[in-house]
Order: structure tokens, then sequence, then C-alpha cells
């Protein structure tokens, strides 16, 4: 199901789309300036600005400095979205140590590649600068007490701020009820371990990241492929079939913005996947790591923020938002607080210290706000330009995501094109991509890869043409 | 069997103690002057001093400021050293998580208590201040590549370092053979994990720590519990009955200074150790946590250094020796490096960027040597104070250990005192200490008491004499 709310500027920009399609504004055209908009439709600047970047980002306007919103001159064709999935519908195991190995871990050691491929954050935007600066100011501070131990659950001022910021995902939260990790992958793997014993199965998207499915191959854990939409992630008619034939011990989710799809679970779809859950007493691990980076004005909500009985895990870090080197995550593990404490305490004992104190500084300084709005948009446009060059440069049979959140695309190939293959010659070109092979366990997306917009640049856009012929002659 | 190599320092203590048991230096006298006694044998001032600390250590000399070294006036009772154990021969499930929960962590918390419980480093001689200054400075040089991932096997500059002092230890690496870590939990979790399944059986010293009793619980292994010397370690000839007699997956040994008993395995036993289980195909996880603390003027060896066929993976840790709230360890994995690799990967992903490469930075400017040198000292030192506390103040019917190296001593209360009796009541009188019970999963050592001479002050030696009033008490 679709769900029932949209938001003010999503509307205003499909209104745009549309006067865009019908030829009202044509290419080239001036598009009415931000306050002229805001007036007539009597809603904020803001409201428009979010709109106008939703337009940037689907790449139909651009902004010309100092002058306004224009039509773009050539127009990208429109490359349909790919069909919701229909992976196999039995479980598998998982084993995909090796490709993780040599394309992911082998690409993202060579820093002259264009990096299209692992999705890292853009590390020229990141606030590792100032970061760096409290986490020094927050050293002199603490002294002896910076170099000891902070056990579990970890750093209270962090829990606090990760609790008052949960308001926002609709998340009402005391810092009791919040673990700090060593990243989001040791959240996930810690709930993990809680809820399954090797062999059992658990319920994924599909496509998912491989992160998702590393953590099931080293656990020993079988995958659910569930059909997933690339705009309103899981399906939930296909994942109530699956539970309903299948003994299954967990669900893993991305709930805002997936990874490769960049799909964003309507509020309504999370409040009916908790309440599918619940009565079998399936436990939810909700990834929400790239919830804070959402184009639109409002921050999606959380599974969780639905969850009244303690099964919904809801698992982040700052390692996509604001610093991954920090090595700081944290999970709300609901009912299985007590083992998720004694797992985070054998495994690694405790999550370094400074990292913890420096970015709880950070937050409740009022730094990272107006940071992470500029972020945020920044990432629009680069997910935009990144869009546009695509339409513009790959064979017409290709289809693209459209994603508000995040910043990666997944792009379909034409038939007969292998992501391996093209992966292989672009590596030999001096491009990372990452092969569709990866988002599966039973290799459903030979014809797919993932790009990452984060580090957009004219560099990029050289390689999405140089990529596009690849494609081209393959096809 | 006993190591065949005696230090010259240890000789010169040995003969010293001996001229003071013999009355030919009675208290309050002096002894010879450490240049005076360095040509008369000959021996450098280092090896004399060496000596003397170590005498100090037993409790037999005092240092008085400007005028050297002086037989103790009231010299303590002579507390015997607690007997080899002999713990049940029997393969036996762990489970030690209520009371590490309760007591250890629990207690960590209050920094009101005299802290003569958890192991940790004393705060204050921690390093931490000078390394923080480090990791500003390496921060600002390394801009945004410091918040970005660093995947296994980690910062390189570290690991050169980690191999360069691994000659001291008698083992020659390559960077390339070290695997960095969040810290030694985490290495030792990581190697029991490549080569254990759950239900299997891994060998370990008794006493030993809750740490790795903790690993062994949480990973549904199952503990053979070793006869262990208190100043030689593991028992080989009962470790060669047990394996002969028992299904064994890997021992896990902390072979120099093992906590609680402080015994460092002779050179000689860490070569039969390896040639032990090297023809069974067993693994020899080596903790080796406190090798960087020794009071001797030599680092001890690894049983890792006779290993020449892979089968020994070292642990090690920067938190003991140096800062633990960086969260930093490592791990040389031998044959399983692409196993541990793989686990490292898919549980924690990458270690504290900064935290590395400020210890990298702080190890290969040479501030580290003279920092380590001092906090030998000193701990030998405080463990020299505690022995003595606990020799004027215990009842005599107590036993006590004579490490030489680490900060712990383990004591043997007399016959029906209760260590966690005497655990409570001193926990309402705010000292903090660790129960026997925590470090044998068969109860075996209900009457020891580890205590932590790291924090030593005189409110600890007052701790002390309270604690020794309760033991008698209960006697």
């Amino acid at each position: 199901m679709k769900g029932s709310r949209t938001y003010k500027y999503e509307r205003i920009a499909d209104d745009i789309a549309h006067l865009i399609d019908s030829g009202t504004f044509r290419p080239g055209d001036g598009i009415p300036s931000v306050r002229e908009l805001s007036r007539q439709r009597g809603v904020s600047v803001t409201t428009v600005l979010q709109a106008y970047y939703l337009l940037e980002a689907r790449g139909l306007i651009e902004a010309r400095e100092r002058s306004g919103f224009y039509v773009r001159t050539t127009l990208p064709s429109t490359l349909p979205e790919p069909d919701i999935s229909s992976p196999s519908p039995d479980p598998t195991e998982v084993s995909v140590r090796e490709l993780v190995t040599d394309v992911v871990l082998a690409d993202t050691r060579y820093p002259d590649l264009v990096q299209l491929g692992a999705a890292h954050p853009n590390p020229h935007l990141a606030a590792t600068r100032a970061l760096n600066r409290t986490l020094a100011s927050v050293a002199r501070s603490m002294g002896h007490r910076s170099g000891m131990y902070d056990y579990v659950p970890g750093c209270e001022p962090l829990r606090v701020q990760i609790a008052q910021r949960a308001l926002t995902a609709g998340c009402g939260l005391g810092p009791d009820d919040v673990i700090i990790t060593t990243g989001c992958t040791e959240s996930i793997s810690l709930c993990l371990r809680a809820v399954c014993e090797p062999g059992d199965t658990v319920a994924i998207e599909s496509p998912t990241s491989f992160d998702a499915l590393r953590s099931l191959d080293v656990l020993g854990l079988q995958a659910l492929e569930i059909p997933t939409h690339p705009r309103d992630g899981i399906s939930l008619d296909a994942l109530r079939f699956a539970l309903d034939h299948n003994p299954v011990s967990a669900c893993l989710v991305v709930s805002n913005f997936n990874n490769p799809l960049g799909s964003c679970m309507p509020d309504d779809n999370k409040r009916e996947l908790v309440q599918l859950l619940a009565p079998r007493k399936i436990p939810l691990i909700e990834n929400d790591i790239f919830g804070e980076i959402h184009f639109g004005d409002r921050r999606p909500s959380v599974a969780k923020a639905y969850d009244d009985r303690g099964l919904v895990m809801l698992c982040s870090s700052f390692s996509k938002s604001l610093c991954p080197g920090y090595r700081v995550g944290w999970v709300v593990p609901g009912r299985f607080m007590a083992s998720i404490r004694w797992l985070k305490y054998t495994t690694t004992l405790a999550s370094p210290t400074l990292s913890e104190y420096a970015i709880a500084e950070f937050l409740a300084s009022g730094s990272y706000d107006p940071y992470i709005r500029r972020t945020r948009r920044t990432y629009a446009r680069h997910v935009g330009a990144l869009s546009q060059a695509v339409r513009r440069f790959f064979p017409a049979e290709c289809r693209l995501t459209r994603p508000a959140g995040g910043f990666v695309l997944w792009v379909q190939l034409p038939e007969g094109v292998d992501s391996l293959e093209l992966y292989a010659q672009a590596r030999q070109a001096g491009i990372a991509i990452t092969p569709g092979y990866l988002f599966s366990p039973t290799n459903q997306y030979r014809d797919f890869v993932r790009l990452n917009a984060a580090n957009w640049s004219d560099e990029a856009e050289h390689a999405i043409q140089r990529l596009g012929e690849m494609i081209a002659a393959g096809a």
C-alpha cells in the first residue's frame, strides 16, 4: 500500500514538473522565483526551496547563480524506474565474502579511482575538521577520564542527544533506552546475535545492502528475500505471505532510504509492518543509518515509533551523516536490552571514549544542525546531477531510481549487460562502481549497478559518460 | 617444568633477600648503594636497580629519599604463595554473566569507591594527556582523512610500530601479519570465533581472568580448566594429560603476567607449549595484554616467538599499558589471517581512525618508551607496597602471589572466609575488590580475592587494613 501522506513541497514539485512536461515551461525558461511562488501558494520560502531542490534532483531544473531556477536546456530522457523486485521465494544461504572482499574492500584502497562504488559519505563534506576541533577541546576538559573505559551503555550525554533527536523521527526515548556501539555494523551484528541462532532465517529487502548480507553470512544465517518497491520499500503483502510460509527469526529492513534503492517506507507502511510482526513475535531490526539524509523538509519517521511491544531494535550511527572514522553508532534494543548489553560488553567492551564525547558535544553545541542541513542540500544536488548524467549518457533501455534521500542510485542495465563485466571494464578505466551481484544472495541483480553520488564532480560526470559508452557497446 | 633461565637481577635480588633472611642486614639497615653493588658484581646500574625494585616489590626493602635503600623496619610476615591450582578435570559450561555484570560493571561506575577491584590501569599514570595532544596534532595534519573508515587490517604506521616492538618479545613480524582491532576483547572474541563452534571446548588457565570467561560464555563454549602455577603459569603436564582425554578446539592463555596470578611462563615452557599443541593442530590464543608491564629489565618473550606453523594467534592491546579509552588492540592471526580479517570486517568494520594514528605517532615519536619505563617502575612499587600492606594487615593464614609484572595480586583467604561475603562487606565500607568466584566457571576460588595495585594510595592502604580486620573477624 502507498502512504497516505504527501508533503507540500512534493505537491509543489509535482505541479511544476507537470507544467514542464506539458510544455508550459520549456527548456531554458525561467520558472517562478522562490519568493514569488511562496507568496502565490501561501507556503514558506523553505518549502518552495525544497520543491526546487527535488526538481533539481530529478534533473528537470537547474539553478543559475544570482538569477534563479531554469528548466534545463537538455532535458534528460525520463528513464523509467525499475519494477518492484521479484526474488526467490525460498530462504537461501548467504555467501558474499569473496565478492565483498575483492570488490568493496579492494577498491576503497585506491584513492585515484573515480569513487562511484562504496557508499561512503563525501570526506570533504563531512564535518571532520570541526568535529576534530571539538574533540581536542573535549580531550582537554576531560583530562585523564578521556583515556578510560566508558562501559556499556556508553557516554550518557550522547545518549541524551540521541534520545532528543529521536523525537523528530517520532520516537519518545529516554537516554537509558540507548546503547552506544562501535558503529552500525556492530549494532546490526549484536541484534542478529541476540535473536537468531546459526541456521535461522532472516527476512530482508531485495535488493539489500551487502552490509546486511555480510552480517548474515558471517553468523551463518539464511536470507529470505522479500520483493521491494523502489519508492515504498519492502512489500508488506509479500512479507505477510512469506511469513505465513516460512519460520523467520527476525526481519531486517532499512526503512528510510534503503541502500541501494533509496526507497522510503510511507508512515502507514511502517506502522503496518510493526503490526504485522508483533503478533508473530518476530523482532524487527531497523537500520536507520540514512534517515538523517532526507531531501524533503521532514525527517521521515522510523518503524520504532509505532512499536509498543519493544520488538523493534532501532540501529543507526553517525557514519553516513557525520564521520565514519569516529566509529560511533547506537542501538535502541527495546525488550532485548539485557542481551544487547551483554553482547556489546563481551564483543568490544566499550566504545572509543573521546569519539563519543566529542560527538555529544558537537550535537549539544548546535553545530550539527546547520551542518546536516547543508549536507542534505548538497547530497540532493549531487543525486540530481548524477541522475541527470545517467539519463543523458546511459542507453534509453536503462532504468533508474528516484531516491528522496541518501546518496546512492540504483541503475538497471539493458538486457544482456552483465554488471560484473561492466565492473571489470570500468575498473580498468579507473572507475569504481558496485555490481548488482552484491545486493542479493541469489544473484538477482546481475543487470544492475549501484552508483554513489556523494563525491559528484566533473570527473565523475566524465566517468558516467565513459560508463554509458561501455554499456552501449555491451548491450 | 621450571624455566632454565634466571635473570641477573633476579639472582642479585635473591642474594640480598637471603642476606636479609639470615640477619646479615637487619630491619632499618642500609643495604649497599646501587653504584657500589654495580661495581662489586660487575653488572650495570640498571640491573642492580631492577633487583632493588624487585626487593621493594617483595616488601623487603624501601627507598628513602636521597639516601638509598634500607631494610624495612617492620618486615612483613612472609605469607606463602598459593599452591598450584587443582580444578575439575572435566569441561564445563561457562556462566559468569550475572556476577560480571553485577560486580565488575556496577562497581566501576562509582568513582568514590576505593578501587581495588577491576583491573584498570591507573588513570593518572596513563599517558592520556600527552596522547590526546598527539591526537589533536594528528587530526590537524590528517584533515578529512581522519574522519574516514580505516578498513581492516587498519592503520599501516601502527602495524609497523607493532611489528617493530614485537622483536623485543622474540617475534619477527611484518606489518601485514598484524590486524588492528577495537581492543583485546575484540581480538580474543574474533580468534575464538575463527576456530571454535558453539559447544566446543577451550583449554584455559585456572584461575583465569573473567575477560576470557565472558568471551567463552557469550559464544557458548565449554571451559577446560588446567592447573596453573602461581609463578610459572599453566602446567604443561596437566595440559598434556587433559588434551589426551578431551577434544579441545583451542587453548587460551595469558603467557605473561596472567590475571589474576601474575604468573609468567618461562621461555622453555612457552616453547614446549607450542610444541605440545602443534602436532595436535590445536590453535593457541595468546593474550599478551600485560606483557609490556614487566618489573624485570627484559620484556618476556611470547609463545608466538616459537610458532613456526602459524597456529598461535597473538592478541594484545594498548588498554593496560597506555590508554583503554582509545579502544585499540591487535591480533597476529598466523594461518587464520583470512578468517580474522573477515570476522573483524563483519563485526565492527573498522577501528577508530584517529585513535590508531595517534597511538602510531606516539610510538614512532619516541614518547612511548620513557613513558612505559616510568609506568613499569611505578607499578612495581605499587605492587610492592600493596604486597607489604597485605602481609602486615591480613591474617597470617593468608597466601599471596609474587607477580613479576602487571598490577594485580591474588590472595588466598583463611579457610572458611567466603570472598563474596567479604566483597559485600567491603562494598558497604566503600571498598571495591574482586571476589575469586569470577575467575573460574566452577567456583574454584571462593576463598580468593584479586586486588588491583594500580591505584595505590594512602587511602588504599587504609582499605587493606579494614579488609584485614574483616577477614580476621570472619575467619
